[in-house]
């Protein structure tokens, strides 16, 4: 593990605030799960597999003072406080992959005294947390042989141990492939800079090679045949292979595609959701034009101007080289790779 | 005419310091070729067709206190001014243009009394500037015919007349549209943002609707087919029409390309380069680092990271549908039309 991005300490959720780096390194802590939405929404912790395990020790934070004494009540309890962190934010699919294991988790224990239900809610994000940590070694192990020898990757956002339980997905990738890698770009990535503010962080903490480089200028880096893959994250991937993720990854995608340089997404299997058919169900994020216009406090553009914000945007599957899980690697993806590997 | 860009005035220029707007609209006063080259070199005027204008005044107040007494010894002075000006900034052609112009205008009249050879720089000057409001209006009259009515169109940097002597290349071309323009997308344009600052604060004042984006939302506009049009200026042309402009000018080419919108470029004649026979040969300038890691004074990324800050990129021939100029619309442009309509 690289750092503990997300940790349970002195009965508390504690998350690196990454709204302070790379300035500052501290954590915030969580008391309830009034306290995890709020981190949330407000992006101190982001990166939809850290939003996840988040959201799981959120439930719990939500029903540990419960007094309920039977089942029934209890399960009204839980109910109310997943349905509170299920409207933090609505793309991730991890978010709800968690909620709905957790859920799970307590429907099939129904018998159980409430005392036990609630240590059966905090050990499951302790194992979602743990599992994740697995994930991404794996992730990283399976995508590896993808990188060649002496590779400079573009990316985008973060995608690393921030984004998840420590250890990073496209990142994960990255860290494995090690010596490899000879210099990594990084995408700023407009308007919350994860990657001027993150990954650049993650990259050098890691003492690999990193460039930093604003969003529109990935197309003539490619055209200088400075790029040899660009390497991504996800936020959800819908059944066929679509691949919802920051804002700016569908404009990398379609440069990829036109200056022939493969496209990898790096994802654990609970970013799928299988009950969505294609990328245009999936729910995009409009976030505050704030964001936009304003630059450390100060408006850098005219108050009353309209913004488009969505946070996120559909890369369809044709432009995917290959989606990297921790089950194996699947290249080309369509419906029935991504159900056999995915699904059961 | 919108706004005085550039004017001459009490016998010194004066700029819109850019640097400022939309904030606050205040006029930098140069009085000597050094202030003109600190004021190009820092963007207080910027825009291939302004940063002429601003040139060939520069040349003025470096030569009019000249106490040369024959043409020779000012001719040494006039080429010394001339060198300082065209070092300011490498890649905008109308630079050179202008101080071309003023050198065989001067060359011509060898035979004049200095003092007249100095009234005669300064009326030059004053020419290119009036001849610029008159060729942007022209090529808005040439290019609004190519925008259909009720069109979105999407822009990227400032080619208003901010970069202009006051009216405007691609947005001379809006502007001129009026009220077949339904929206104006904006490119906030990272690093020194010129689209969120200039491009929106112009729209604004001529009423046009506008949304400013970040640069990395454009793909995923066009992906919904909210765009009809991508409309940009140029700092240089080659014989061959790769034309070099604002670093991300080449990513939206490349997506407009994708998504079969059209993509057009407004320029004057005085921007192209027929001694550059294509796109590859056109000096980029790289400005400073600090442009990119810094925001509002703050840093938002580690200090000594390594940064990649391209002021301008390439966009191919190739990708450009039309490009309009002050005589005529050259469609699917190649080195025989461009040579036919700008040479001679």
């Amino acid at each position: 593990m690289k750092y503990e991005t997300i940790r349970w300490k002195n009965d508390r959720l504690e998350v690196i605030d990454q709204r302070l780096l790379p300035g500052k390194t501290r954590y915030a802590a969580c008391f309830t799960d009034g306290d995890v939405v709020r981190a949330i929404k407000a992006m101190a912790v982001r990166g939809a597999p850290a939003i996840g395990i988040a959201a799981a020790y959120g439930v719990y934070l939500g029903v540990r003072k419960s007094r309920a004494r039977g089942f029934r009540s209890f399960k009204k309890e839980l109910e109310r406080t997943m349905k509170r962190l299920a409207a933090s934010r609505p793309t991730a699919r991890d978010l709800f992959w968690a909620l709905e294991r957790v859920d799970e988790l307590v429907k099939k224990n129904k018998g159980m005294p409430v005392g036990e239900l609630k240590s059966m809610v905090l050990y499951e994000a302790h194992a979602i947390l743990d599992e994740d940590r697995r994930r991404c070694r794996a992730i990283g192990r399976e995508g590896k042989a993808l990188i060649a020898k002496g590779s400079n990757i573009l990316t985008h956002c973060n995608a690393g141990g921030l984004a998840t339980g420590g250890y990073g997905t496209a990142l994960g990738v990255i860290f494995a492939a090690g010596k490899k890698v000879r210099r990594v770009y990084v995408d700023e990535t407009r308007p919350v800079m994860q990657g001027a503010r993150l990954t650049v962080w993650e990259l050098s903490k890691a003492n690999i090679p990193a460039t930093l480089i604003c969003d529109n200028m990935a197309a003539s880096l490619m055209a200088k045949n400075e790029v040899d893959a660009v390497m991504v994250g996800a936020d959800r991937i819908a059944a066929n292979g679509d691949v919802a993720n920051k804002i700016g990854t569908y404009n990398l995608a379609v440069l990829a595609h036109y200056h022939k340089v493969p496209f990898y997404v790096a994802a654990p299997r609970s970013t799928f959701d299988l009950s969505v058919a294609d990328g245009g169900a999936i729910p995009i994020e409009e976030r505050s034009p704030l964001e936009v216009k304003k630059m450390g406090g100060e408006y850098v553009t005219l108050k009353d101007v309209d913004v488009r914000n969505p946070a996120f945007d559909i890369t369809p599957a044709k432009l995917i080289t290959a989606i990297i899980t921790e089950r194996g690697v699947i290249r080309r993806p369509d419906r029935r790779k991504i159900a056999k590997l995915v699904g059961g």
